[in-house]
């Protein structure tokens, strides 16, 4: 077992801060525990209660008479420091402070972290945080968090996020596309759990097949890279790194006491540890997505081809692949002539395939498939914003099952469609071009893994 | 009046290609005919039909005794020919040409669009398309184009867009955003009426105050910086050019027959005509919403301030202003004290102002006004990812009105807050890069019309 294994799957779930005020931030926590299923091993910590939500409330975590494994810690920032010292009598193995007010106020913040952090490694507790939105595994129905709008269904992805809010941003997300995480943890300022121990739990996590991480500053650069070279091929990694540029270094340092460093040193540390990086929110979205879907799918090649009704969008993405290092190639000229015998006598047989609203649809399963026999095509991006019809998401679910190739689209009010989609496990993005970086997603990973090999 | 007046605003309207059958594509443009309530002037063409949906139908264009401006024309191609020497003596102003099948499948296409284009010429009939999606003024009630659901409230925003599809985009997004449109004219492959013939009616029309503009191939390069250059300072003018590289240059050539161009070319002339550029749809969607809602309200300098909760996504956001070249300048000593005595005290007074969940809502207000005090704050960028209080909305609506800057949002889950920022004309985007690249987007403008002035 990982030694954070009981930080995800804890017996016993100490909550300081929870009170009879439901409006506070700790009761929060408690009735998100209740809600997600953990009632049978929870302790409020409040000396000014006996009973909160129905529990025993106990003055102190070391008078709980029970295994405690987990204390969530929601209380003002200077009762912290006794908080830990409780902690460390009663030999809980985590500590997560989801209090603010440390690192990001300031020089005196870090020092107060600092004694934290030792008293905290003598005793053998782990720490996550301070200022950090907390910790859900929906294996163990454990939601440690202040989310309450949590995806309950597992999924396979396992988040770390730095920052609270992008994760609740990421959730929000995964929640609109029907997708769920494994594991889920903010560490905010790190003044003990890093994003390299969080890596390495979730890269030997076996509910864990996908990795998304959102960084403000990298404590153990070579940790990290080394965690992240050992799982290279095995778990795609995914980060999104806020804090690039001066301004946003200035920001991070008054967000979670950060520092973010340069940009350089970064983009050496990711190809180190084989991270695919995302330039801003959204792209950190849509890998994050088309790799939960796809990653054990990769495309053969760098060629895609391209296959639409819809003309104008199919332009658009044609530019977004040569922009982003993808080939478009012509197709041979036997595949070119069959294409020609199956569409409308206007529709376009190069790739861009356009079959244009006039081809019958009953030939769009076999426009795909003789599209998808080509050797040089190693995945399709299907492109279709408004002609619903269920025959184009069927001739794509039945190319992908049959060549296994991946697929990728572009669809808009095609309620239809994106249906047939979803079942068959293709991700669909509202523009051609976040479609076409989304494929780009795949070849990157299929790269990161042909050097990790 | 602009002689292109008639085609938008038509005294009767013929249409060719409608039957009894109503799955024809030509039916669905009678029924949007009727439907958007042009009844009294509507005549079906159709030598096959007396009577079409309760209208008395014609044989030809020539034989219906009224007064007919617009012919809406979707029959197969091998008829346009004839249909159009049909409108010539029948002496209509403009032909809509909708139906496929002419230069996007190459030279004989391209030959035939040449003989129409002659003969229209010769008799002064304007000519729309072929291969395209139509012409729409809501102002009056004249929807002549395969879209069934279009904004029916006027805006304020021109569009025209080569493609049909991206128009139907377009559409998609404005109606997201309760938007609508002032003109809409799709040209397809643009035998007669070029980017600029539509431009300079745009420019000219009251009901147009900004303009969007999708281009495969520009026909008339120095006629459109003419154009561009007259109109500069008054309206601006997003465009977003598709077939930029090789691969999307033979896309576009099977598209519309386009000669897509090198893009060194289209940057000067984007340049001389004095035209914000999108790099992708999504940018072209987000340009047209923030100068719809900001374009009589432009920052009058660089720098921007960004107030937020949301301390992640305020760091994403500050590394967005600095790579796309909007400053985020150091607020005053003076304001950083002042906000200090406003927010909780690990809130963040520098830029980003990040008043953290702690600080007290009723203090919102005082916040924005204060950094909007600054003079070297040229508008401000909110950001809220799920802390939804109607006070933070008022305080941003509020300092807006007091202070006359704009203000750019990115929310999430705050219905609340979209509320106020949607009554106060406060456009608001999912992600912090997208809210600060359209406020960059105000920046470009309010550059453009310096140089124009």
């Amino acid at each position: 077992m990982h030694p954070l294994s009981p930080l995800f799957s804890p017996q016993g779930v100490a909550v300081l801060g929870a009170s009879e005020n439901p409006n506070k931030l700790g009761s929060v926590l408690l009735n998100n525990l209740v809600e997600y299923g953990y009632a049978e091993r929870i302790y409020p910590v409040n000396p000014r209660s006996k009973e909160i939500m129905g529990y025993p409330a106990y003055a102190a975590v070391s008078e709980i008479p029970h295994q405690v494994d987990v204390a969530l810690i929601s209380i003002p920032d200077a009762q912290v420091v006794d908080a830990i010292r409780d902690c460390v009598n009663a030999r809980v193995k985590g500590a997560v402070i989801l209090s603010s007010g440390f690192g990001e106020k300031g020089e005196q913040g870090k020092a107060v972290e600092a004694s934290i952090a030792s008293l905290a490694r003598e005793a053998g507790v782990r720490v996550i945080g301070p200022n950090c939105m907390g910790v859900y595994n929906p294996h163990a129905s454990f939601n440690g968090t202040y989310f309450w709008d949590l995806p309950r269904t597992p999924g396979k992805l396992g988040v770390l996020s730095q920052s609270g809010a992008y994760g609740g941003m990421l959730f929000r997300e995964l929640k609109s596309r029907g997708l769920g995480v494994s594991k889920f943890v903010s560490i905010g300022n790190q003044l003990d759990l890093t994003h390299a121990d969080g890596l390495e739990f979730l890269a030997e996590d076996p509910e864990t097949q996908v990795v998304a991480l959102v960084i403000e500053e990298l404590r153990d650069g070579r940790r990290f890279v080394e965690v992240g070279r050992r799982m290279r091929g095995r778990k795609p990694l995914i980060a999104f790194k806020v804090g690039r540029t001066e301004a946003g270094r200035r920001a991070a340092s008054s967000h979670t006491g950060s520092i973010a460093g340069r940009a350089e040193i970064y983009g050496a540390v990711f190809k180190g540890a084989g991270v695919i990086a995302a330039a801003d929110t959204e792209e950190f979205f849509d890998l994050t997505t088309v790799l939960d879907a796809c990653a054990s799918n990769l495309p053969s090649n760098d060629g895609a081809a391209i296959i639409t009704i819809s003309g104008g969008p199919s332009v658009a993405a044609s530019d977004a692949c040569e922009e982003h290092g993808l080939e478009v190639p012509r197709l041979s000229e036997a595949t070119v002539e069959r294409l020609k015998s199956l569409m409308a006598d206007f529709a376009a047989p190069l790739n861009p395939v356009d079959m244009t609203p006039q081809t019958d649809p009953a030939n769009y399963r076999a426009v795909v498939d003789t599209v998808l026999d080509e050797p040089g095509v190693g995945g399709l991006i299907a492109i279709n914003v408004g002609l619903d019809h269920e025959l184009f998401g069927e001739a794509f679910a039945s190319g992908k099952e049959k060549h296994g190739k991946p697929i990728v689209a572009c669809t808009l009010d095609t309620p239809k469609i994106d249906a047939c989609f979803a079942q068959a496990g293709i991700p669909v993005f509202p523009t051609p071009e976040r479609a076409v970086k989304a494929y780009r997603g795949l070849v990157r990973y299929r790269r990161i893994r042909q050097r990790g090999a």
